[in-house]
């Protein structure tokens, strides 16, 4: 038991919190050490979440002190801006943070001044912060004191771009993402926009200019296609599920490309990654198949009628989506292999 | 009660006939003569749909004969190929004839033979057949004995992008249509991919290249656009809802066009029109504002980021997708005020 | 004009609110004078609610002046004890109160503050209000100033078995009703317990024993029954829909009672009401099949096995559940055919 | 490897062979040696089922030779008649048997036949079969070689029920059931009746009458009492949800017995269990606890109104109601942990 890295989930009362506890609290490696959550300190973690009741662990009130000497990593399961808070002192007492939220994704503090509306609250910290995108960034990832976890829709969206992009099969202009998510994307925000009777039999766009994850998604691709700046459009649904996201992605297909083209890529980046699923020519995606699990499942059509590649991911939001490649991205950190607990 | 109209509905029982139901036997102007389905056939209504239990309508078989003897109008909710099989002699016989099938969409054979695979059942039809969009054609259907309606698809693309083509706004090139639509629009079809477990919970793309709506929707923005020929890629998905098509569509905007431009175009084509909704500047549709309606919900945004325009627009495929969107034609055809009974 | 009713929506932002306009925004008998929030005062009706975008309407901030003037009648959409405060001063002016709450209920002041926790607001109305139960006292009601229209799970309870009590087909011992209520039942209420995510897939009871709607339950059926005092167990579980409620009834069978028995009862007192529907012997009840509609649906089975009989009740919770009895009521207080915008 | 426990699932395609293959395909001590579908033969795992496309496993027709050759134990995941076709064979090669169907669950070949409107296909292993609910017969499970897994409705009734009916708390005469299934319980079943529209904004009950569960359950609540016969009312009622069983259980509680009796009986006999959580005093069981684990969640209510006991049961319909369970019992079978791979 000495051996097991000792965990902390701070922010551990939402989603992605909950999603970390169904992971962790069965990864084999793991020992969750300390939960924080303000709302809850003091109760059990099975009064909060029943689906846990046979764990004894407690929500405490969030202490960086506790954390600190309790635990090797800190996973920050916050919203943006307070999980700076917490990762300035952490990163300063040596653990290492896997932070969820949104706060050391971008590489630019103006994006961030311009999307968060504030100041970047740790831009120190901004450098040394690695994206935690694995299959991208393994080696990175390794060494790191601090990984920004992907966003949800950033990931579904840059997996099946990124080998496409990097290669030049596509142009890098004019990428259209009209991307679709469950109600837990919302967090476990109380508002009356995600109550029952107002998301059932309803199917809405939101955010469709200007959406926090737009900088981070292009910030990625610009990184994949070696170029200085893309813009794309963006386009997030709300639908009816719990849990899942698949994006439809169009891009122009450069002259000459084939369909086996696209195919082998995929399979040269992706035939030994463990969470990238390629479908068969002719599949497409489907959020009900990876639902719980860790995998981007990832398929295309090719329209010789207008030119252009229709890409099909899809992604639990939850686990791939967030605290699945967070845990993902402690396996490599700790040394271990991707896809223990996962 | 003489002079009410004596409407059939040639194949009842799937959920376009089931919808005409619900509309037709409460429209003050019509009585229901005649309820056609070779499966249902001597079974009273509320047998089928408890929903109609006060109805005394019985399903007969269908027989030329009796439709034309009973009717002064058929609605025809059957497959395609069907459905020119029972227009050829209720046209001869001199019914009015409303088709809900897509078999006199197109104007153009050879389409017809590409994307439905075999010859059109009736060439001859082809011709005299009125495009059932009431708002671009509202003229031509008065005085049409054959109306081939929209399908639910093309009804919420064409409608946010009529005004828009036929007044320059936007180019008609490179035209995207993301759109989803509830279980409903695949029919009362009873196969492995549509029952219940495999629908909820996911989201899924299908028929992304070569769909059958698509030669439609050229075929109508072409016209509006005055062009010979347009290509767009039109993407359907599959969502966890009963009733409802959300599409988003993506176009670039014309140099030097504004909202406002954008904005006084709808209003300028759509102010008096009782279907179709303009939402205010800043909102977005959501297919649970026009369920159970005849209505057409757009509403738009202007991305600077990339000099496109994002169109969102939300229907009831069974209503303005299919049968109210018949029933406003029906009113046309007969005179009546066009939001009689809807 | 002239001749319309005048009706006034006191707490119209609500689901029960959002449903009296639905159904008298298309009355023809029926003006809406006056809707009141005070969380939306100054917004118009489409910016609340855009299905109603058709609507000139404006909420305004409840006055009872204002009010009295402008309306012959006031529905009260309210939660209960506010609705009181309103009842009061609108009946000494004269008007026609419905409410829709669940303050004039109960007969019983103990009852009242046993099961709500205060002192009745207004006991001296008590006496004069009207329990709006159509089908059991329409003589009643037409004279009434004062409606107290019936929760939604009684009116699912009360109606399949008022007969069979009243008859004496069945023992009023030993009463059970098992629940289900979409939760729209829970009204437009922001709590994490109504977020999506928490109700889809899920089902749970809650209020097992001492809900609010157990005293109006026994206080009806001992009415029926013609006893003093019955006491059953009624259990209402939460699922995943956002309309209707469907209870299912177990009661003791009579010596000698036989389904023929039941069915005649029900035909004898429900052949001629517009807004009961008796199915086939072998039929159950669904939802799907009186969402937005103003029917109550009932079956039942005899089950010789163990001597009991299983009722089968489906409604819409909001229409014959809520706003749609309110409006029957209403109809029968100003004479109008019952049925009318129904 | 060699040691691992070769396992061969017959009628892998429905619902209880997909769970059984999200479970086993994962367990340490397990190789899927043989999966077999008439319908799939010859298709890869992943064609059939996208989830589990990372497994090379190969659908085979069904032969008992095969089956036999490379297999320990084999699931019958078949319908019932269908699983007692395999069983006998399988048995007299000395394979272990876990049958998923209804075939070996009844003692009584008279009832087996009222039921199952046919003669029980195998009635000389009747005797031999062990009813696999581990919490109450794992001793006899461990020396069984088939094994009868428990139907899913029967689970969430007899779990909470045994203790209390074995110590003699309540009275074994009037129970009632008020169970609500998601559509899985239906099998991946291709009906009118199943597909999304009719599933959806729906709750229906169905067989409250002689449902087929009906015998099972008196049969162990029976044993459970030590009386000769028990009565209930068993009232199954489908609701929208995917996975997911919910009783409703209302049974006389004795004379004298308290809430803490209740409380204190189930701690006695479940406090070691792994698979069932007893909620503490107040909660109400919730299917969305449970989705994907196998655990039968537990909990009560006392009535002092009506002298009933409420209980609440929720497990996954596919897990522990089936699949689960299933796997429970092979690794009681096996000498493994119980909870190994679960």
């Amino acid at each position: 038991m000495d051996t097991k890295i000792k965990a902390a989930i701070i922010g551990a009362s939402g989603y992605s919190g909950e999603e970390l506890l169904r992971i962790l609290l069965k990864h084999e490696a793991v020992e969750v050490t300390c939960i924080t959550s303000r709302q809850y300190a003091g109760q059990t973690i099975g009064e909060v979440f029943p689906r846990f009741a046979e764990s004894t662990l407690k929500f405490s009130a969030p202490s960086i002190d506790e954390i600190a000497s309790s635990s090797d990593v800190a996973f920050l399961a916050l919203p943006h801006g307070v999980a700076a808070e917490f990762a300035v002192p952490l990163i300063e007492k040596g653990l290492k943070v896997i932070d969820i939220s949104a706060d050391f994704r971008l590489k630019s503090k103006e994006k961030y001044k311009q999307y968060y509306g504030a100041e970047h609250p740790a831009p120190h910290l901004m450098e040394m912060s690695v994206y935690g995108a694995p299959e991208r960034k393994r080696e990175m990832i390794k060494g790191a004191q601090l990984v920004a976890c992907p966003g949800c829709y950033p990931t579904s969206i840059t997996l099946p771009l990124h080998p496409l992009l990097k290669e030049g099969l596509i142009e890098s202009d004019n990428i259209i993402s009209s991307s679709m998510s469950g109600v837990s994307g919302a967090g476990r925000k109380v508002a009356v926009d995600y109550i029952f009777p107002e998301c059932n039999e309803s199917v809405r766009p939101y955010g469709v200019t200007g959406h926090r994850h737009l900088p981070e998604i292009e910030q990625e691709l610009a990184e994949s296609a070696g170029v200085e700046d893309v813009k794309i459009n963006f386009i997030p649904h709300l639908i009816p599920v719990n849990r899942g996201i698949h994006s439809t992605i169009i891009a122009k297909l450069k002259d000459g490309v084939t369909p086996d083209d696209i195919y082998n890529c995929w399979q040269k980046y992706y035939k030994d990654e463990s969470f990238v699923r390629v479908l068969p020519k002719g599949k497409l995606a489907d959020t009900k198949h990876v639902t719980l699990t860790n995998i981007c499942e990832i398929a295309f059509a090719c329209d010789e009628h207008t030119g252009n590649i229709i890409l099909s991911s899809a992604i639990d939001n939850l686990t791939k989506g967030a605290s699945g490649q967070a845990v993902q991205c402690m396996n490599i950190l700790f040394d271990l292999d991707e896809t223990t607990g996962l």
